[in-house]
C-alpha cells in the first residue's frame, strides 16, 4: 500500500492563522489568496484555547467565521488539530501531562511541545478536543483534510515523564515477555545491570557520565517512535471515523519517529516541511556544501514515504526564531527555485509558511510572504510568478513519478542506533553527505530506501544500484535478501562497520561483515580508525587513482577465489592489503569498501557502477540539479540553478520549455537560481 | 533632579575591611591611609553576622571599635548595609530567601547574592538589621553616608524563586488589570500561550527549547528592575528616616537594572566601580579594539545618571577569583592612570579597592593597594603619586562638568529586549562598539543618554547631534521627541532595524521604519542579514569611499523629494539602491543608515556631523583620549595615554599643565600611560 | 613501610568475564591462556547480582565452576569484590545509596559507580557481601589475591549526597572540633559566611556563579579522599579477617584520592590500570607532545606508591565506549612496547584488559586481545611474543629497582588546590609536562615524590636533584626539610607561585615564596601574568640563550650576596631585573624560577644539574625511553622505540640483548615500536 498524494493538477495554498489578525482583515487576505491562485489554506494548529476557552466548554464561532469566509473566495481549508500547545489552563491544572528532561526537570507553559505522548489525562484531553473540532467540521464544504497535531518530535524528541516511564514498562513487557529475554537483549550481565523485577525498568535515567546502556537507549527511540504513532493514532482514528470524506495527514519529518509506519498504518499522505534556507545558516564545513540544496535529499527521503506528497510549510521569507536560526533573506528567484525543487521531487501539493510575518510571538522573524506592513513586496511577486507558472504545467506534471536508477539505503534502526554510537554513526553521516554530492554533482537522479521488515525484492530490484554504506545492524534475513537481489542482476555497495550488529544492536560473534561475508566475499582481517594527529592513508584504486582513505580503515582478507582487488592500501602498515572489492555473483555484482566514502571516491564508483547521468542529452555544470518526473512515457526534466551566476548549459536534443512553450537546444543560459522544466 | 555628587574638592579613600584583620593592625592601616592623604574608608557591607551573630541578637563592638580608630585617625566612613551575603543561620533557617535557577534549582551559602529580593522574610530581617544599624551609627561623628547592600545585580540578574513569581504575578496584574490587556501584551494568541487565570502566570520557566515568549521576557525583565529598586527602597526609607544627614547611595552599575530610576528616586549621588583592567582579558577580536579605554564609555553612562559621581572601587591591583577573572598586574602608571580616566570622566571621589589584598576566600587575587605582606610596594607608591597630585588640582576641579557636543541614545528597553532578540540585540552591541572607538580615536568628546519617558526636549537640545544606532523599539511620542528635537536645529542618525516594535516588542504593522518614517523621509524596501559564507556588500559613500556593509542590509525607498542620497549600495542584487540618506527637516537634519554601523563608517560620520574633535588645539595619535571638564568658564583637558609605547603630541596654544604648573605648547611627549591635565 | 608487589618472577594474566559468555567457551578458553603463558586470570568485579541475585539471598554456582575450570587448567585467580556496580533491586529499593551532583540530582542504574561511599546502607550490603565471598573463597588453592571494588573514583570523583554531607559534617567537626576553628580555616569572615551552628555546614553547594569557597574546597577534595579510603577500608579489614593468606589491592589510580595513605594503610601493593593508548586520541597541542609515552610517568607515580607493583589491566586493543574515547588500533608491536613499558617502569605482574571483547554493553569498542570472533588475530600473536619473552626475562628481572636520581615533586594538596586554583594549577600542569619531556628527552631517568607529612629527609636524599615546580601550599616543615636537604648536598629548584599558601589555602602576610625565601635568598619585589593580546617577555639565560618567559612573570629580589643571579628578563618594564637565581647553601644548591617552566628551558636546567644521561653509554634519538632496572648490581636497560620509525642508535660499550642473547654494540637499529632490553 502505497500512500500517496492524489491531486489532478500542482496546487498552492498557504498557512494562515486568522486568530491572529483583526477580523477586519480577513477578507482582504482571501481575497488576495485567491487571486495568487492559492486553493488551500491550513488553519486551526495552535489554537486550543480559542476552541475549549476552559475546561468542557468549546467555542468555534471563530473558525466558523474564518472558514465561512474562505469558502466565500473558493479557497478549501486544511483544519489542524491543536495538540501540539496545550492551553495554559490544562497543563497548570494537570502538570503530569507535561515533558520531563532525562534529570527529571519538567518543562512549563510558555513554547511549544512541552507535553507527553503516553500521559493518559493529555490522551484524554486530546481526544475530546479533536472529537468536538471534527464533528463540528465533518460536513464542512470548504474542509477537505485535517492535520494532526503539528511537526511531531520537533524541537523536542525525548521524554521523561513518569507516563513515559510507565509506558516504556509496558512496551518492554509486551515486548519481551519475560525479564530475561529484556536482560538478554540490553546485554544487562554487563557491568551488572541485570533487572529482576519489572519495577526497576525505567527509559535511560541519569546515569555517570552520561553514558547509559546502548541495547536500551536503542529500544527507547523504537519506543518514542511507538509512542508518537500511538498518539497520532488516536486523533486518526477520531478523524476517519467521524469524517470518513476528508483525508488526514500530518507536517513534518523529524527525529525518533519511523514516518514511513505511520504514514502506513495511519496517513492518507505524508506532508513536509521545507525550509532549504536553514542550508544557508547552519555551519557545513565539508568540501563542497550542498547549503540549500541538501533539502533535495531530505524531499527524496519524503519521496520515499509518499511519492507524490504535499510540502505543508514551503519556505517563503527569511526564517528565524527571536533567539535562533537567524536566516538571510531568500535572494530574488529562491522562493521560486525552491518551490520547483519540491516539485521536482514529488510535490503536488505546496502551501507556503506563512501568509503574513506574525507580529508578536517566538517567530516573528519567520517571515510569510506578507510582511508585517502588509503592502506589496517582492515575494508576494515571486509567489504570483510560480503561481502563474504552476498553472501552466500543473495538470501536465501532477501524479508523475520521479525516476532513478540507484538507492542509497538506510535504516531506523542503524541511524537511531548510530545516533549514540560513535563508532559508525558519524561515518554513516559523513558517508551520506559524500554520495548525496556524487549524486548531485554528477547529475544522477538518486532515491532513497529505509530497509524495513516489510521490505521486498520487488521494492529493491527498481534499482540497478544500491548503496547502504554503514549498516552496522545487519540481520540475516537482510543478508539473504540482498544475495536474492544480486543474483537476480543488481549491483550493491557496503562501507566498513558493516554487518557486525544484530538487531539488539550487540556484536555477532562473527568476522565482519558477519552474514554480509558470503555476498562480498571477503573478512576483515584488521581494522583501525585513523589516529587524530596521523597521516591519514591513501588508497590506490584501479592503479589510476590516488584516494584518502580516511576516518576508518578495515583490511580485507579474500574468502573466495572470485573476488577481484579494486582498491589496494598504498601506505602505512597495511600497505599493498585491499580496501575495495568486486564481486560478480550471479547476474549482479557486490562491492565492499573497507572505509568510509568521500565525494572523490563516490563520484568515481558513480562511473564504476555505469549510472545514467544523462550526459547524451546535457552537458551540465556541478551548480545545476538535474530530476526528472515521468509519467505515461513523457519526462519532465527539471534544471534547477542554485548558484548566485548564470550557469551555461549545452542541450544535446530538442525539448520543449514548458514554462515558455519554446524550444530549447544546443547552448542555453540559466540565470542565477532559474529554474528550466523541459519535456521530451 | 539631578543627583550628583557635592564636594568641594577630588577626594580618595580606600576599601577596608576590619573583620579580616587582626586587630593590631587596624592602627597602623589607619595611619598609612592618612599619609595617603585618603579623605573615605568604606566598610561592612559585607559583616552581617558580625553585626547580628545570631537572629535577634546585635552586637557592634567590632566595628565600633574600628569606626572609633578612623575617627581618630580624621578619616570619614562609609558604612554598608550587610544585605548582599545573608548570615548562614539565615539561609539556613529561611531557606525561601534564596534565589532560584529558571529550571527551579535553588542556589546556597558560600558565595554570594544567592538571596531574592521579593522575599518577605528577607525583607523583613534586612529591614531590622539596616534599622538596627543606622540607629547605632546615625550620630557618629566620622560616618558620612551608606552603601545600600553591594554591587545589585552583580554576577546574578535573574531571580526565579517562589516569591519572585509571586511577586511577579502582582506585579503583572498591576500593570495589565485585565488578563485581556496581558494577553494582548504578550501576544500570547501566538502558540496558544493564552492566560485564563492569574495562576497561570510566572516568569519565564524553563521552556521547549530554551525560547520562552519575548514579550514575557522583556517585561521579566522590567520587573527585575523593579524588584531591585522597590528592594533598595526600604533600606533607603529606613536609613534617610533614622540618618537625614548622611548620604545615600549604593555601589555598581549591573544589568537588569535601571539605575537612572533607582538614583533618581532613591539616592543622592550614583557610585561606580571601576575596573578597567578587565578589558585587558576579556577577548576582543574587534578591529582597534579599546581594551581598558573601554571603560571611558562605561564612565560616561555613569555620567548620564549622576554628572558627578563617585568612584567606590577603583582598580588597585590585577584582579581576579580563584576561579575565573585572572588578570595581569596594572603596569607601572596605569593605577594612576585609570584614576584619571575616572576624574576626567566626573568622578570627584574616587576609592581604590581595597587596602589590602585578602589572604582568604574567593577573592584572594583581587589585589588591593597593599600585598598580602603589607609591605612597601610600587602600587603604594603609585598611589601615593597621584594622591599628591589631586591635592594640587582637586579643588579646581570638583564639580566641573564634562563637556561633549555628541551623546550616543539608547534606552533601556532597547538594552533588554535586544539582549534576547538576535536580530538587533547584536548588532546594537557592534554598532556601540564601533562609535564609541570612533570618539576616542577621532577625540570627539560623547555623552550618553538613556532615553526615559521623562526626556525633554531640552536634555537633547543640549547636543548638537544624536546618534541612535538600532532603537528597535521606539514609540510615537519619542518620534515625535526626535522630530521636535531636529526641527529646532539637532541632527541625528538612525541605523537599521529602527522603530519596528512598539513598547510590548511586537512589532507595527508599519513600513519599516515605523514612527521615524515621516523624519527620516525613507522606508525599507526590501532588507537581508549577510548570510555566513557570503560575499559581504559595499557600499559607496559620496562617491569617494567604498565601505563594508556587513551583518545586515536594508535596502531604502525614498518617500520625499528632499531626502538625500549619501551612500548606495555598490555591488549584490541591490547594487544602486539607496543606503544611507540624509534630509534636512526644519532647521537640522536627519540621517539614516539602512546597516551596521563599523568604526571606518562612524569616522566618516563624525566629519560629516562637523563635530569638534580639537583640531585647532591639538594633533593628537588615536592612543591618547582628550576630555574636558570645565566650571566658570575654564576648561581641563585631561589627555591620557593607554599606550605602552610614548606619545607625540602638538600643542598648538599655550596651556598651563596644573599637575606642575609648567606651561605646554608645541610639541609634547606623554610617556606611557601618562596623563596630561591642561588649563585654559 | 613500603608496600611492594612480591614476585619470584615477571607474571601475566588476563582479566576475564565468565559470566558474560556461553559456558560451552570456558574451556577452550582457560586452555589458550595457559597456552599463552598466562598465570593470573582476574574475575568477579561486576557480579553482584550473579552472587546475590536478591537481597540475602546468595549463590555461587557460576563463579564456583568458572574458578574450578580454572584451577583445572592451573591458573590462579584473582577475586574483584562487586561493589563498583550496585544491583539494580539495591538502588531501587535503597535510593539513598545513590550518588548526587552538587545541584541535587540523582544519578541512577544504568552505568557504573552511581552509589555514595558514605551511605550506612551502602556499607552495610557491601560488608555483607565481601563477607559472604570471602567466606566462601578464602581457603580455594585457586583463588590467590583480592581487588577491593573496580577503580575507585574513576568517572566520578565528587558526591553530594545527604549520607556525604552528613559525613562531611561529622569529619569536620573531628577535624576542627570547634566552629571557630572551621571558621579560621576557611576564611569565612569573607563574605560573611561564617558557620554559627554545625548543621549549617555543607559539602560545597550550588553557588553564585559557581565559585565556592576555595578552603572550604580543598577540604571537600580531603574528605572525598578519606571517603574513599575508609570505604576499601571496611572491605579491606574483612578480607584480612577471613583470608588472612590472599593478598589485598584495588585497581586505577584516579582524582580525589591519596593513593599512597590507601596503599600503606589497607593494600599489599599497587595495581595500576595503564591505557596508554589514550594518549593518541585526547588533544595535545604542546610542544612535542608524549601522546602513549606519557604513560611512563603515570608509572613512575605508581612507583612512587609502590616500587614494583601490578598492572591489572594493560591496554591490549582499540579502547572506547560506544559514546566516547574512540581511540585507533595499536599498531603492530605497541601492545608489547607498552607491556615493557610497564615493566622499565617497576611492573612485576601484568595482566591484560581483557580476554575477549565484550559482545554487550558500554564497552564494546574496549577491545580485548580476542575479537568477538575469538578467531586468531594479530593481538593474540604479539602477546604470544612478549609472553615468551618474558619467560626467558622474567626471572632475573623480577623484584629488580627502577634507577633515577632526579624526582619531580608534588602533593595531593598543592593538586587539589590547584585543581581549583587558576592562579598556579594550570601552571602546576604546564610546568610538569615540560619536565617530563625534558626527562624523557633528555634521557634522564626520573622518579616522582608525593610530599607528605610522614616525608623524611633519607626519602629524599635518594635523589641528586629535585623539582617542585609550583608548591603555592608550602608549609614551614616542608621548608625546614627542603633546607635539610640542601645543606646536605642536594639541589632543588621552584618555579614561580611558590610558598605563598598555608595547608588552608589562605596565603601568609610574608613576601613570595614565603618560608622559602630563607633557602633560596629571594624575595617577588613583583609580578605579573602574561596578558593576552601582550607581547610574552623573554630571559636571558647565562648570557647564552634567550628564552620564553611564557604565563608568568616575578621580578626577583635578592635578599642575600650570595645569591647568583643566572637568568635575567631582557625586555618589559622589568628589564634587566632576575628572573632565575641560584645560592649555594651548605653543601648543595637551591635555584629559583620567577616563572612557568617550559621545554627548553628545562633541558637547560638539566645539563645545569649534571645529571646523568648515560651519554657514556649511547647516543640516543629523542624518540627514544632509556629505563633502568637494577638489581644486585646488575642494570637492565629497556630502550623503547614509541616511533612509528625505525630508530638508529650508538651503543658505546657491550651489552647483552637479554631478549635474543646477542651481543649489542656500536650502530644499532631499533624497529618502529620495538625494545631492547640490555643487560650489564
Amino acid at each position: 500500500m502505497v500512500k500517496k498524494l492524489v491531486e489532478d493538477k500542482i496546487k498552492l495554498g498557504v498557512c494562515y492563522y486568522p486568530e491572529h489578525w483583526s477580523e477586519e482583515l480577513w477578507e482582504d487576505d482571501y481575497r488576495r489568496m485567491k487571486e495568487l491562485g492559492f486553493t488551500y489554506v491550513r488553519m486551526g494548529e495552535f489554537a486550543w484555547t480559542i476552541f475549549e476557552p476552559e475546561e468542557g466548554v468549546f467555542s468555534f464561532e471563530l473558525f466558523d467565521r474564518a472558514v465561512a469566509k474562505a469558502h466565500e473566495y473558493g479557497l478549501k481549508v486544511i483544519m489542524g488539530t491543536p495538540t501540539a500547545t496545550p492551553p495554559a489552563w490544562l497543563t497548570h491544572k494537570y502538570p503530569e501531562v507535561l515533558n520531563v528532561t532525562q534529570d527529571g526537570i519538567s518543562y512549563q507553559h510558555g513554547a511549544r511541545r512541552h507535553y507527553n505522548y503516553n500521559s493518559e489525562t493529555y490522551q484524554r484531553l486530546s481526544s475530546i478536543i479533536v472529537t468536538k473540532m471534527v464533528k463540528h467540521y465533518k460536513d464542512h464544504p470548504a474542509i477537505v483534510g485535517w492535520q494532526i497535531d503539528n511537526e511531531l518530535n520537533c524541537e523536542m524528541d525525548v521524554f521523561y515523564s513518569e507516563a513515559d516511564h510507565k509506558a516504556f514498562r509496558e512496551w518492554a513487557k509486551a515486548k519481551y515477555e519475560t525479564l530475561d529475554n529484556l536482560n538478554q537483549a540490553w546485554g544487562t550481565v554487563f557491568w551488572n545491570q541485570t533487572y529482576t523485577s519489572w519495577d526497576q525498568v525505567y527509559l535511560t535515567r541519569k546515569t555517570v557520565p552520561n553514558s547509559p546502556n546502548p541495547h536500551h537507549m536503542l529500544d527507547e527511540k523504537r519506543f518514542i517512535s511507538d509512542s508518537t504513532i500511538s498518539f497520532a493514532k488516536v486523533q486518526a482514528d477520531i478523524l476517519r471515523k467521524h469524517a470518513p470524506d476528508q483525508w488526514v495527514t500530518t507536517n513534518g519529518m523529524f527525529n525518533h519517529l519511523d514516518n514511513h509506519k505511520m504514514t502506513n498504518e495511519l496517513l492518507d499522505f505524508f506532508a513536509y516541511d521545507s525550509y532549504p534556507n536553514f542550508g544557508r545558516v547552519i555551519e557545513d564545513k565539508s568540501e563542497k556544501p550542498l547549503r540549500d540544496r541538501k533539502w533535495s535529499w531530505n524531499l527524496s527521503i519524503v519521496r520515499s514515504i509518499s511519492p507524490n506528497f504535499a510540502i505543508f510549510e514551503q519556505q517563503s521569507g527569511p526564517g528565524g526564531w527571536v533567539t535562533r536560526m537567524e536566516q538571510p533573506s531568500p535572494k530574488p528567484g529562491q522562493l521560486r527555485l525552491w518551490t520547483y525543487q519540491s516539485i521536482a521531487h514529488g510535490a503536488d501539493m505546496v502551501m507556503y509558511f506563512r501568509w503574513r510575518t506574525a507580529t508578536k510571538g517566538t517567530e516573528i522573524y519567520w517571515h510569510g510572504i506578507n510582511d508585517y506592513h502588509n503592502l506589496p513586496n517582492r515575494r508576494v511577486k515571486e509567489v504570483d510568478k510560480v503561481s502563474k507558472e504552476i498553472q501552466l504545467i500543473g495538470e501536465k506534471i501532477a501524479g508523475s513519478s520521479y525516476k532513478a536508477e540507484v538507492a542509497l539505503v538506510t535504516s531506523y534502526d542503524n541511524e537511531w542506533d548510530g545516533e549514540f554510537d560513535k563508532w559508525y554513526g558519524p561515518y554513516a553521516s559523513k558517508s551520506k553527505d559524500a554520495w548525496i554530492k556524487a549524486f548531485q554533482y554528477n547529475h544522477v537522479p538518486a532515491d532513497a530506501v529505509y530497509l524495513r521488515n516489510e521490505t521486498t525484492i520487488n521494492e529493491l530490484k527498481k534499482y540497478k544500484v544500491l548503496i547502504y554504506p554503514h549498516p552496522a545492524i545487519l540481520t540475516k534475513q537482510q543478508a539473504e535478501l540482498f544475495k536474492e537481489y544480486v543474483k537476480e542482476g543488481g549491483k550493491i555497495i557496503f562501507g566498513c562497520r558493516s554487518g557486525y550488529k544484530d538487531e539488539t544492536g550487540q556484536t555477532y560473534m562473527k568476522a565482519f561483515p558477519g552474514y554480509l561475508a558470503d555476498l562480498v566475499g571477503v573478512t576483515v582481517e584488521d581494522f583501525t580508525r585513523v589516529a587524530p594527529f596521523e597521516e591519514v592513508p591513501s588508497i590506490n584504486f584501479k592503479g589510476e587513482n590516488v584516494l584518502e582513505a580516511n576516518d576508518f580503515n578495515e583490511i580485507l582478507h579474500l574468502q573466495s577465489d572470485d573476488v577481484e582487488v579494486i582498491g589496494t592500501y598504498s601506505n602505512a602498515y597495511f600497505e599493498g592489503k585491499p580496501a575495495l572489492v568486486k564481486r560478480n555473483y550471479g547476474l549482479g555484482s557486490s562491492y565492499y569498501f573497507g572505509g568510509v566514502f568521500n565525494l572523490e571516491q563516490a563520484s568515481l564508483l558513480l562511473k564504476e557502477f555505469e549510472l545514467n547521468n544523462y550526459q547524451d542529452q546535457f552537458e551540465l555544470p556541478e551548480e545545476i540539479e538535474l530530476a526528472i518526473r515521468h509519467n505515461d512515457g513523457i519526462e519532465y526534466t527539471f534544471l534547477l540553478n542554485y548558484s548566485e551566476r548564470p550557469q551555461e548549459i549545452i542541450v544535446k536534443k530538442e525539448f520543449r520549455n514548458i514554462l515558455t512553450g519554446n524550444i530549447v537546444t544546443n547552448k542555453h543560459t540559466l540565470n542565477p537560481y532559474d529554474v528550466l522544466v523541459l519535456e521530451s
